[in-house]
């Protein structure tokens, strides 16, 4: 049993964006090939009013011989009541050769790689070949892991536009991002989210709004959007998309996403979807030409970060790092009897 | 973040028998309060025919401010393909204060001790007073934790009889309880079974059998049978008691038990089910009179895990035993970009 933190996973070289894109690439594979067991989230509410929950998500990959669970801690409460970030995430890893536990992580970077590495393979196969520029809307960690995996995928982007709601957060986004990606010119767009939509190839929303701030008449021919957050784009923005695109639809429709509010309201039906992303990754659908604009809409796959856990925690072990723990070595009745409360 | 192996739980104490009946009757009480979440399992079954499969177990208990997740894995391949248990099990805990992990802990005692807990909470409410005999059906782990259990709410018990497949096993049963209860008058029955089971106070089949060993002729009036396996009992045992009780009896309807297979009959209905284990606990029900014949069936209640896994986890936290890690210190951002890879 290897126990295995953030500090971990970075220093064995874990913050790699290629590989994190590969192997979401080779699970979302997977799962089309019915090579993956991905049973419904556990969702324990501790609390109505304030939604802080913890949910888990099971999966089970028979081609790498590991079952997992992503234990996933949202708590709203957390960054006013306590300074903490409202999102923490771990994953338990067991072998399925005899079923014993090979590792619990910390999966705070596993699932910020795997939310932009969904997106970056979405692009690979829907955004134009040649994308040149890229808008974000919003600024945060997503928006930031985000574009370094769209710059994986789509290394001839040459601009970058950010809007965010503080002209101080596009600046903190581009610095960083500057010292990642010189070459790019980076554009602060002081909050105008129309300048950050208007003209670009690829479109990237990951702000928390709960308002429809994208709209569709910003959005140009051929574009590619990459719809990450809740609802943050306007109604006619996926009505007038040419395809819509999910990772899982059948997850997607549950939420409060833009496409799964127009689901709920019957102004969308199962037939406006294209195509799951395995599908898309598997070759059996696609872009179909250069003027289509496509809608993607992600809600997450953790089937995707034990994925990703997985790897992760191959590369920590070969390296020595974790902690290595014997979880059990004598059987319960070998024990010295003095030792034994009765 | 605290990984607890099953020898720190040992150095600790955990071995606790009274602890254990304690911690389970309160996590009773707690449910019967509805203080605690209990959300359905998840089963990932690797291989239709092996059987192989990992169950998902989550659980929150309130009045802990606990949440946690018993991940257990059944192998029915491991004792001849790779001479290892059939079972093991881990438990994952989290607080529910800011939703952050707090241990991650072997759970092969913890099951154990609970499994006969809860058997011993069951007897202490519904088996005669002054108990007097004990008769087992079986003489494995199980049944020898379940002998540990009964004597701490019945220390009326002098004699305790043992019948087993072969009486080498007996014969370890009798040698290894003997070291705790050297007062108790042992009897092996050289696989008699009948003798094992005739005119005992309380009764426990606790053997893979899947057949009909136990018969109704057998037990005597006033008799408290506690059914912990799957199907080792003929029909009529259920049928002519005058009570059923169960830890779950929506949970064990589902399964291949022996009431189970009554309910899917249809010999078996609802009604014929007399409480559930919380409500006798809450003192809602309870044995009427001495001649009463009860049978209690136990499937397993993993939220009385949690509880015990809590409980288990600030003994070996306080004694400073088990291996803190911190999980995560840096912010994904924080990190010196030469650690990317790009």
């Amino acid at each position: 049993m290897l126990t295995i933190s953030h500090e971990d996973i970075i220093k064995s070289g874990g913050f790699n964006i290629p590989l994190a894109i590969d192997v979401t690439q080779r699970a979302l594979l997977a799962y089309a090939a019915e090579r993956i067991l991905y049973p419904d989230k556990v969702s324990q509410i501790f609390d109505e009013s304030t939604q802080n929950r913890i949910n888990c998500l099971p999966a089970t990959l028979f081609d790498d011989k590991v079952c997992g669970m992503k234990w996933v801690a949202v708590f709203p409460t957390n960054p006013t009541l306590h300074g903490l970030p409202n999102l923490n995430a771990s994953i338990l890893l067991s072998e399925i050769e005899t079923g014993y536990p090979i590792a619990i992580m910390d999966a705070t970077l596993c699932s910020d790689l795997r939310t932009a590495a969904i997106c970056a393979v979405a692009a690979k196969y829907l955004a134009i070949e040649n994308a040149e520029t890229i808008g974000y809307i919003g600024s945060g960690e997503q928006a930031r892991m985000n574009f370094l995996a769209m710059m994986s995928v789509r290394p001839t982007i040459k601009t970058c536009k950010v809007a965010s709601r503080t002209s101080a957060s596009e600046k903190r986004f581009i610095e960083q991002m500057r010292a990642f990606y010189p070459q790019v010119n980076f554009v602060a767009c002081n909050s105008d989210y129309e300048k950050a939509a208007t003209d670009s190839d690829i479109i990237v929303t990951a702000i928390s709004a709960q308002l429809p701030i994208l709209q569709a008449a910003w959005i140009k021919q051929g574009a590619f959007y990459c719809h990450v957050a809740g609802w943050e784009d306007a109604y006619d923005v996926p009505l007038s998309m040419d395809k819509i695109v999910c990772d899982s639809w059948n997850s997607a429709k549950h939420r409060t996403q833009t496409i799964s509010r127009l689901y709920k309201m019957g102004r969308l039906t199962d037939d406006d979807i294209y195509a799951d992303l395995p599908d898309i990754v598997a070759g059996m659908k696609g872009r179909e030409h250069e003027n289509e604009k496509i809608y993607f809409n992600s809600v997450g796959l953790s089937y995707v970060d034990v994925a990703l856990g997985y790897q992760l925690y191959q590369q920590v072990k070969e390296q020595g790092l974790g902690y290595k723990m014997d979880f059990h070595q004598q059987s319960v009745f070998e024990i010295d009897p003095s030792k034994v409360v009765l």
